[in-house]
């Protein structure tokens, strides 16, 4: 709405688009402080601003991937994080026929590199290595310095409590479907 | 635990994987029925048996993927949709050099064959095209009798309320790391 120059949004608009109610809007709004106007509504700089800043998305992260096979090149090559303020700043791969090649603006790096990341302030991990290799690939962006980790494998990897590790299971989202799709 | 030979499981060891409580276990599967034994568990099998019924995953579901270029080909490799009896079945594109060109052991074909969906009992659509085909790849697959859609198109698509919805947004996986993340 930002970029298409709309300068207020009602609670009444926010909850059509979202499939809630207006006071359940106004309410979870308020708990954060007073952004809207009576009459008028919030305006919708202010707001996306605000929302960034409750889910802390208002500071850039840089985040590295691992593992540049054709699922990491499709991840390198998504515009989508641009949105949440994220930049894939470095790739690392272990074989020597990819190394030193360019994907976009980024040259894969070995994985040996992984260990310069706290120097590099670069504090996410992107893992889209094979199964068999997640597991020591978390624990090598751990050493380095990694916060939270975006994990690819289908697998469970296993990293110290206070690392957060979201897995993206595309499977787990394709088995959601039957449960809400009407009996033949 | 069933592929590895194990028997049964005590409410206290599925509480512990899960990260919950044994009485929360017993009292959400009492809601469906009478699983498990008391001093022995639940057996394993069974319960498996029992949450894919409640899932509705008992049923094998063909699936189509429209849009066979990086994103569909690393979606189509994957492996782990057969863990919920997920078939990839059919795979479409509109690009005369792909189509008639075999991915795994699926013939790629012309995008208009979507119509034929309904007589080969393919319910799900997986759209892998770029945003701006999203919407009409969408109404191809409402038309041809398809019941659910996973979505990997960075894009809202409008579709009859019946038809369910997934989509898989990467980015806002990603965007959910920084929220637990202990600043720098």
């Amino acid at each position: 709405m930002s970029e298409a120059g709309q300068q207020s949004i009602s609670s009444q608009d926010l909850a059509d688009f979202l499939g809630a109610n207006p006071p359940q809007i106004r309410k979870d709004f308020s708990y954060f402080g007073d952004f809207g106007t009576p009459g008028v509504g919030y305006k919708v700089e202010n707001l996306a601003k605000q929302i960034k800043k409750i889910l802390k998305l208002d500071v850039v992260h840089k985040a590295a991937l691992v593992g540049v096979g054709n699922l990491g090149s499709v991840v390198m090559a998504y515009q989508g994080f641009r949105i949440y303020g994220f930049d894939i700043a470095a790739a690392f791969d272990i074989d020597s026929k990819k190394i030193g090649k360019k994907v976009n603006t980024i040259t894969i790096e070995n994985a040996s590199n992984i260990r310069t990341l706290k120097k590099r302030k670069i504090d996410i991990g992107i893992i889209t290595v094979p199964r068999g290799a997640a597991q020591e690939t978390a624990e090598a962006l751990v050493k380095a310095g990694t916060k939270g980790i975006l994990n690819f494998s289908p697998c469970y990897i296993i990293v110290p409590k206070k690392i957060k590790v979201i897995t993206v299971d595309i499977a787990m989202d394709l088995a959601r479907l039957p449960y809400y799709m009407p009996a033949s």
